[in-house]
């Protein structure tokens, strides 16, 4: 079998010895093909099961290995390659995904339209990390949500989200919303001189999602917020591949059943820097460790690597750290992240006793010169 | 608040005493809302933050607690239901759904279409459990996965799938398989005067999804089946919703990260027998203990529960286990399970020494008689 013709996933899984952890490697390779038994297989379909590498030992009971796979099994389909990464695996006990490489199949991905470089480019910053807020919280009006990206706008903040709480609930419909905070943010960039961007969420139904992208867009939006683990995976390259032009920032809602468990699901950083990033993510926003989430210093470490390293022709994207990150704080995250980083900031801009202007400006001050 | 405008979720996570319970379950309620600190949310928003119910006690270090969520905060969107249900709290260590009632939104989910009677009708079959199997393997071409259709048929199956690996590859293209499928199908029902269903897999990207539903049914398909965690869980809702008119069967594929741990994710039962029911699917699968992979017998059992259970007006569904099962093997599970069951299986079918005719007579004996 020629590289040519092939993509490989990299899996970690339970065994004792190197005869078990072969053994499960090769139920793995029938289980996520032919889903049959080795002497259940004609031997002329035996050509599509995959091939299992060496395996090499992680811990005392956990080994990897690579298995290679013939892209016919996974045809021309983005939602069967997913099947055969994780389909059946998935539901076993302990195997998780740490590597893959779509190999032969990489056309298949869009992968990201802006990447770091075109998301600087937008903002006008080089140099430098940029900030990001979310306008919250969900039952505020158009209003007042529209209000409060105005003082952001002001306060010299690069991107304003919205929460991605924030849907087409009636007491912010999304058209309503969108175009009042284009308006806002609009009017404080012409005080400020500045051009900060903004990114409604648009996660709703894939029915809907392409003509509310649009919608955005023609509203003024300068990007699109996703939570692809909501809308289904595909819906990321559909957007991606659709077009549309606006950059994506991709949330990491209801995906934590993937990424926060040590021994299944996927490793974090290939998640959201290689899996996300394939399908199009131009940034990917991840719960920062210290904060009330579960990551540590390392994943997060190693979920920016996955996000900046090369990876096939798939551009860099913006690690886009959230949680425990402050105005006191930020300075330090720089130097822990570096500046290829979207720093998203949260509650403590609401809770600052001198409001959102005062709290924006001191954060940006931070993020720029901290 | 009245339950007239609400929907719940049931939450187990760690904590050591009732006080700690108790932050916890404030820290969620704040969380999958307004997500922000307390002390930041304006009192006219308060309103939107969930209700925690009194925390009762599961074990030395897990306790449970039901939230209360406004309509409001989800809308009119099942993709902002799930955000509120697990968005964000699915990335926080240790924290497990384990019910959910969609009280004032039950609306918004379609609720399966046929149901345990409306398969039965279709099939004709009563007061017994059925039976399945799946096309296999993925690499066979159209005509040899329709002679294997054939042999299934005079055997006496009651329903065949396709294999979830079965996609649109060019090996058996989705088009040409549906039509091979279904005319040896129908020659095998003439022979024996039976009423064979076939139920091939549509999971494709869901732009195509509707597209390949119908094309499906035109050709003479009885049924469809679908991976929703690999297509998007709503998915599943908008193939119910679309007047398509044939039952659907769901595949756990992908699906395994949110249900096989102990600690986090969904239970199953809750997952598979009320969440994807309320979404649509008429038949969900799910992996049988004792075979390779990772529920125990009691988690199996409230599945099935769960998915004959009353739950508002969604109709009863059919378990469908499969992993273990052979014509030695179903009549226990026929006493353990029950008749509102459909059994699938799968590998011994293709081992058979006698080949597929014979395999599949002995085992419909065993599930009709034994």
């Amino acid at each position: 079998m020629s590289s040519a013709d092939t993509f490989s996933i990299r899996y970690e899984f339970i065994a004792e010895t190197v005869s078990d952890a072969e053994q499960t490697a090769s139920d793995v390779a029938l289980e996520q093909t032919v889903e049959l038994p080795f002497g259940a297989v004609a031997p002329e379909f035996q050509q599509f099961i995959g091939t299992p590498s060496e395996c090499s030992q992680e811990s005392d009971a956990r080994w990897s290995c690579t298995i290679e796979y013939k892209t016919d099994v996974a045809g021309n389909d983005i939602l069967q390659f997913l099947n055969v990464m994780f389909g059946n695996v998935s539901i076993k006990p302990g195997v998780k995904i740490t590597d893959f490489n779509p190999g032969a199949l990489a056309p298949l991905f869009p992968g990201p339209q802006f990447g770091i470089d075109g998301i600087r480019k937008l903002a006008g910053a080089t140099g430098r990390p940029l900030s990001c807020t979310a306008l919250k919280p969900v039952g505020a009006s158009q209003e007042q949500l529209a209000e409060i990206a105005g003082d952001c706008a002001i306060g010299g903040i690069d991107i304003i989200k919205d929460d991605h709480g924030l849907a087409n609930q009636s007491m912010a419909p999304f058209e309503d919303r969108v175009k009042a905070c284009v308006a806002a943010i609009r009017k404080s960039d012409k005080e400020t001189g500045r051009n900060t961007l903004y990114f409604p969420n648009i996660t709703t139904r894939i029915e809907n999602l392409l003509s509310q992208a649009k919608l955005a867009r023609s509203l003024g939006a300068d990007g699109l917020l996703i939570s692809p683990q909501i809308t289904g995976l595909s819906a990321l390259a559909s957007l991606a591949e659709s077009g549309i032009n606006l950059p994506i920032m991709a949330h990491p809602a209801f995906s934590g059943s993937y990424t926060i468990n040590a021994d299944s699901g996927i490793s974090a950083d290939i998640y959201f820097g290689k899996l996300w990033r394939a399908l199009g993510a131009d940034a990917v926003i991840y719960p920062n460790t210290g904060g009330r989430f579960s990551y540590s210093l390392d994943e997060c470490l190693d979920i920016n690597d996955a996000c900046r390293s090369e990876f096939g022709t798939f551009r860099p994207i913006f690690p886009t750290p959230g949680g425990g990150i402050d105005r006191e704080s930020v300075g330090e995250w720089k130097t822990k992240y570096g500046n290829d980083t979207i720093f998203l900031i949260g509650g403590s801009l609401y809770m600052h006793p001198d409001g959102m202007k005062t709290a924006v400006q001191e954060f940006q001050n931070s993020v720029i010169e901290g």
